[in-house]
């Protein structure tokens, strides 16, 4: 079987949005990514570490979606990575109310012997040396790299994040955080100067207006699968890279053509991902209605001339 | 031959941006729909009214497109509609620094007898009522009305506006506007409360976040082209409805299906207009880039499942 080596938070977040607040849920990069490419014909495993307050519950949770937990380390004298933060009415605009690291201030990545040889690997937000620390444990060249990031580590740790991004396949990445690290206004000069960092494509993440493909002198556009109501977008970035890397895995080639539909799978998961607080609705996706998902944002999406 | 009414402003702009400044040039809703739905295979004429000091090298240049003039009204003591703004660095707001409605102030429009059975009716952004004696001016049922208005006449004559939204086929607005109208916080739910109102379709633009569609029971999602560098967004979204109207003029059918073929051509031909400042793009534009800019558009947007 196909194997796709995901690093990333598992945590506990705390959401509140005008619609309520959350209290203490399941959340984290790792967890999200992890969810949606349990969808795929490729077997996952969460490089990551919680503390001995994480549920049981949520590890089996994970378990029971067929994803490999045995590379998450419990440090059980320590607490979770926890994260609390605040939606206002922009969506795309949240504030951080609180953020205690924990055991992921010493966390030091374990690939275990099996995912070596992963086909797709998904390098969730995450400190760039953690993230580098995965890429130097692999020993087989992967089909595919794929980075996420954000502005924290364009704030706190650029040296080390530009060194990861020359070494990945795909940099996926928000608008803002886009403009921030190419210190462009445009998101085309922004993809150009990102695409000269080192990954062979850029996708610019633009929440509810969709997402942009760059590379290979080639440029894809999409709107995003509209959603009625969103209840929280927590996860929504996370959970369209897992989607994007699911799809990637049960590609014959990993070409432009590929990665275009690989962001139509990416939108459609994370459409799911913001309709319920935290990882609800992951937890209950079924493939059937994955696919009823596409099929309909086919239709929304297609014209003919 | 086919023919397209237009009613809407001919006017004069003065925009500055950050870009720069452009000094009194040609504008107004009329205008920018007239220029794009020259290059289709219908007849337009616009009715309007300009002021004595409105430059004949403007009228020419409107007639050397094939757009019939001979509608707008010259009076010849009077002054034609100014308006002067400024643009931000979000370029979807802007500041109106000045409005003169000059001989805008008591326009009486009166509709040509030959286009009294024109096949398209665009009601471009003006009072209700002027739009409204329009229609009341028509013998022929058309086969598709098209409104644009803004949130001006939403303030200041909603009861009026209300009256022609429920005469028209199609609705074309702006996000924001699409909000106002319904009292709506959601797209979704905004565009259902509109339908309500009356027209067969909504159209929402979203600039450079791209348009929806909406009727049916029946929905499409489109980006917006990708353009490299805008410069002036003045106009877009009437040049917009202009593509949109000259694509139905064309079209055998009016139905979902052409509707969202008209998107297409309305988001191209904007493109084309937010790249220079004012008219100037629109001025020059030749068919065959249209065609080859629809045909990148496909292929920006087209993926396969």
């Amino acid at each position: 079987m196909k194997k796709t080596l995901i690093v990333g938070t598992v945590a506990y977040d705390e959401i509140e949005t005008s619609k309520g607040s959350s209290g203490k849920i399941l959340g984290g990069a790792g967890t999200y990514i992890a969810l949606a490419t349990a969808h795929f014909n490729s077997k996952s495993a969460i490089v990551s570490v919680v503390g001995g307050d994480f549920e049981e519950k949520h590890l089996n949770l994970l378990e029971s979606k067929g994803i490999d937990i045995s590379p998450i380390e419990i440090i059980s004298k320590g607490k979770t990575f926890y994260w609390k933060g605040k939606y206002h009415n922009d969506w795309n605009k949240r504030d951080t109310l609180s953020t205690q690291l924990n055991v992921l201030a010493e966390f030091s990545p374990v690939v275990p012997e099996e995912f070596k040889n992963a086909e797709i690997v998904v390098l969730g937000n995450l400190h760039p040396l953690v993230q580098t620390s995965v890429l130097n444990q692999i020993t087989t060249k992967p089909r595919c790299i794929i980075l996420d990031t954000m502005n924290f580590w364009m704030d706190n740790s650029l040296s080390e994040l530009l060194e990861v991004i020359a070494r990945v396949d795909v940099l996926v990445i928000n608008d803002e955080e886009a403009k921030q690290l190419s210190e462009k206004e445009s998101l085309f000069t922004a993809a150009e100067e990102i695409l000269k960092m080192g990954p062979k494509y850029v996708v610019i993440k633009k929440g509810e207006h969709g997402a942009m493909l760059f590379g290979d002198s080639q440029f894809f556009t999409s709107p995003a699968f509209p959603v009625k109501e969103v209840i929280d977008p927590t996860g929504a970035g996370d959970t369209f890279a897992g989607g994007f890397a699911g799809h990637l895995s049960e590609s014959k080639e990993i070409n432009f053509e590929t990665l275009k539909s690989a962001i139509a799978y990416g939108t459609v998961m994370a459409s799911f991902c913001v309709e319920k607080f935290g990882t609800t609705s992951m937890e209950n996706l079924k493939k059937e209605q994955i696919l009823e998902r596409l099929k309909a944002f086919k239709k929304y999406t297609a014209y003919s001339l």
